[in-house]
């Protein structure tokens, strides 16, 4: 692994669990791989545009249209690309209503694109592109969303894993969950995201045999 | 009903499908409720800004914390004002990448708001403010998802159903799906849009007691 790409999802700045553990998992690849190249794209700096007509008219050309104004996906580009060169992603992403935040939304709106991340195939069967890409995602959310009577209210994870793997991206989760029951369950949270670092082997250098090497 | 608010949560203002049929149920309310006040909240221009860390500190303040700044909410209580000041609700939501659209995502987590439209009861169980607000809600997908092998990658009307009814929001569905199928199967989904309008009572003036009265 040369060059790692971290996405943080979330608008936090110093209060984010989720940026909070992500950014400690990539303080723990760095001490194993002498040289990584980290890029970060942060969102809350970013203020990353939602598609518009321009934007969708420009990813999605109708056949034989011709002249179509594809200066709009500059930023599109930008982040496809950033994508793309990266050996791995470390993305951090708060529940926001169920969901991801809107911020994170049109990163996704963003970087799904047809020919760059994903192709039709036979049948007009999709294809994901990023060739198993590995990703670490670590989720935040104030209550108990992997298990009990909140699981079926999770959009987040769900969703996540969904897109990704669409276009092509193996994710694997850390989660740091119940926070908003205040201070030992934050602790007890964050120490869980620590031992699901360990376990997945970050703490040791990567999470999967790509990420790893 | 004497108040209507529409949403538009696509960004294409001529050839969105949701648009289109919203705009239709409308149309057929106006004919029937005369002196009708129709809102419109259109996405595609108001670059609804994404929350971002001054907004989320003024939501939800620290216990005791005094001194946030709440004018960074102007915008989302304007959004709130005009959502309990209607009768009823429409909301055109295409599907993005198997969810809502960005623009629409930052839209809710405006409006879902700790003491406007939702609170915490008993045992922190949240309650939804707003009283089972009648919504109609045109979602509009190129492929099949309300059944069949695509199903389960429906993350638009299944989040719009349960977001909506933290809220005390009462939603409604009507599905314009298939339509990249292109001919046909675009008069085909359009049909059964308006079909499912007629069905709903949408076409003689409602379509619940509330929105109808």
């Amino acid at each position: 692994m040369k060059q790692l790409l971290i996405v943080h999802g979330s608008p936090m700045r110093t209060t984010s669990f989720s940026r909070k553990i992500a950014e400690r998992a990539v303080a723990l690849l760095q001490s194993h791989h002498s040289g990584l190249n980290v890029v970060r794209r942060d969102l809350a700096a970013d203020h990353v545009p939602h598609l518009n007509e321009a934007a969708i008219a420009a990813m999605r050309p109708a056949p034989g249209q011709s002249g179509v104004d594809t200066s709009v996906l500059s930023y599109s580009n930008m982040l496809v690309d950033e994508l793309v060169a990266a050996d791995a992603l470390v993305v951090s992403a708060p529940m926001h209503n169920f969901g991801i935040s809107s911020q994170l939304k049109a990163y996704i709106d963003n970087i799904v694109r047809v020919g760059r991340t994903f192709r039709y195939g036979e049948n007009g069967r999709p294809v994901g592109l990023l060739g198993g890409k590995p990703a670490l995602i670590v989720v935040a959310r104030g209550g108990v969303y992997s298990s009990g009577p909140l699981a079926n209210l999770d959009f987040q994870e769900s969703y996540l894993r969904t897109i990704l793997g669409f276009i092509g991206v193996s994710p694997e989760f850390v989660r740091v969950e119940g926070t908003a029951f205040g201070g030992p369950a934050v602790e007890a949270a964050l120490a869980k995201a620590e031992a699901a670092l360990e376990e997945l082997g970050v703490a040791k250098g990567g999470w999967n045999s790509r990420a790893s090497a």
